[in-house]
């Protein structure tokens, strides 16, 4: 077998080896199934038990309350973008943070149902930072804020949830979700597509409270009514199930390898110290794009202070096996994103990549 | 390894064994990439070569003329309903033909876009057939014409497609799809969820006539707009990459190891004509549920005379590794779906496993 590379991919993201491990050993037969994950009817008792594996995970490491939901849907985060402004937007006016790229893809689908009002941007400072609650203009009669908890394509993260007091708050979680604790009660709605942090692509994950399916208008198209899909507990038509299996997996690796949210933060902190200390202590041959208290723990972003070298470290850090850093096409740079299952050795391994061609080129 | 056993599952169904074989040789580290497949970037040069694959296969399968296009969309079928009603319908009439219970899922949904207007229905005589063309009550005004070209539920297959004149014709053939040659350029969209003949669930196919891109309205939901799809060569965002390789891997099967679609098409008449003829020859202990000519080559329902035997015979057909026999809730009775993956000897196992029990209890 080839060799496995260290993949600092911002998603589709690693996945933890024994969970693919896993996937392989039982591809062909799933235990007392006689047939693959991926033969089997999404209403057979095999397949009941995987939904519910994958459910009771996500709440036990989030510590939800029973007034919250977990939903399986289809269509990534961008689907959300869609769910959210048919379900709880119509016509009124909601606040959104623009923080990046991620923000403005969610506010430009939002406009298409009613009032995505910025109540703060982070545009002129090109995106190197989260606000705080007091930075935000947010109206009070806003239908909800809406919040991008981490800017995968810029590198930044918020460790504080805006106090939006009687407006709900509604968060892309995307690259970040399951990646540390959170106080879930502060949101009425918090979504995940699983591609970067619990799964393959394919399926998103949406965690969300009672009193905002109350809110659901009828006559939805099926699929994309939060009502329809909790009253049919994500089942109302054929769900991706095999992406719902490796999220079962992938949550029961984060429960009994890695300690849960808390054990999980701890390395995530670590793996992230290791690269931006690598960046601080290069004496700027390496240039971090995020503000110190916005660095995200999951896309660590930065430039070359060389332009002219990057396209050399990039092509070079693939050859040492350390695949994908480059930065996102719309912003260019290095990115190095690492998610749950990026191991401790690969940061390592880049920090001392990185190291190694400083020497060199510096 | 536990033994697989011959799955009868209406969808998810079976999948080819050298296709899962070649999913789990290949889990850790797909050749080239130094990661998994539901690892890697769906920008990465690795996932372009099997997402042009899986196309290009379909396009060589239909014999597609250059007009056509080929999208892969999220949400199965159910959303494919969704999706035809917000482009094409907006307020307009269509003519649905009402074949059975996939064909009313698609009327309710486009109930929410405008008239679903239904040119013909079966109900009265319990979904046994097909119609003909001079049997539909056409409008020719109609915004199009839509049908449901295998039931799986009822076990119905249209063998002849409607003449529909210049209305453009819309079909749903998630579970027949790439099962025999059809004459493509009789449709104007078609399209499958892939859980029956082609792939796991969490991905659909859409073939679409260009024409039908221009009908498409300004300003609808990212993910619902055919249009944009199409621009965006079905990656607007991170599309369902593990589900388009297993399609990718399926769709060569079916052209180097089953002769096309002419190849599959044969050995899928021997497989129902094993099954049929079991029926058939069982002097009524066994009873077919479609009329002769609408008999699905996909789905083979039928009862036993003697209902209290219904619950026995499933259960010792599960005993004897032929899973899967339970009819639909929905109707009840028996029902052996015998896709493309089903291999000849599942149905000779069946067909003598009839033969067997009618001796014990006839």
């Amino acid at each position: 077998m080839e060799q496995r590379a260290f993949n600092f991919s911002a998603g589709p993201a690693g996945l933890p080896l024994p969970v693919l491990e896993k996937i392989q050993r039982d591809l062909l037969v799933y235990p007392g199934a006689g047939a693959s994950v991926m033969e089997i009817s999404h209403r057979s008792k095999t397949f009941a038990a995987i939904h519910e594996q994958a459910k009771s995970n996500i709440k036990q490491l989030l510590n939800l309350p029973d007034n919250y939901h977990v939903l399986f849907a289809q269509g990534g985060a961008t689907m959300q973008f869609t769910m959210i402004g048919m379900n709880f937007l119509q016509g009124k006016s909601a606040d959104y943070i623009d923080c990046g790229a991620w923000a403005k893809k969610a506010i430009e689908e939002a406009k298409k149902f009613g009032t995505a009002r910025v109540c703060w941007t982070g545009k002129a400072e090109n995106y190197k930072r989260m606000p705080k609650t007091p930075d935000l203009d947010l109206d009070a009669n806003a239908a909800f804020v809406h919040m991008t908890s981490n800017e995968t394509i810029q590198g930044i993260e918020f460790f504080d949830e805006p106090e939006t007091g009687s407006v709900p708050l509604i968060a892309d979680a995307s690259s970040d979700f399951l990646s540390r604790p959170i106080d879930i009660s502060k949101y009425a709605l918090l979504y995940a597509g699983a591609q970067k942090n619990v799964g393959p692509s394919g399926v998103a994950v949406a965690i969300i409270r009672d009193d905002m399916l109350e809110r659901v208008p009828a006559g939805l198209p099926s699929l994309l009514d939060y009502r329809l899909l909790q009253e049919n507990d994500s089942l109302y038509n054929t769900p991706p199930c095999f992406a719902i299996y490796v999220v079962a997996l992938t949550t029961q690796w984060l429960l009994d390898e890695m300690g849960g949210l808390a054990g999980i933060e701890a390395h995530n902190r670590k793996k992230a110290a290791i690269l931006y200390d690598a960046i601080d202590q290069s004496g700027g041959f390496y240039v971090g794009h995020a503000e110190r208290d916005s660095r995200s723990l999951m896309n660590v972003t930065f430039v070359l202070a060389n332009k002219d070298l990057e396209g050399e470290f990039i092509a070079q850090a693939k050859a040492a096996g350390l695949d994908e850093l480059k930065g996102h096409r719309s912003v260019g740079g290095c990115r190095a994103s690492i998610y749950n299952a990026m191991p401790l050795a690969g940061c390592e391994a880049l920090a001392q990549f990185m190291r190694d061609f400083q020497q060199k080129h510096g």
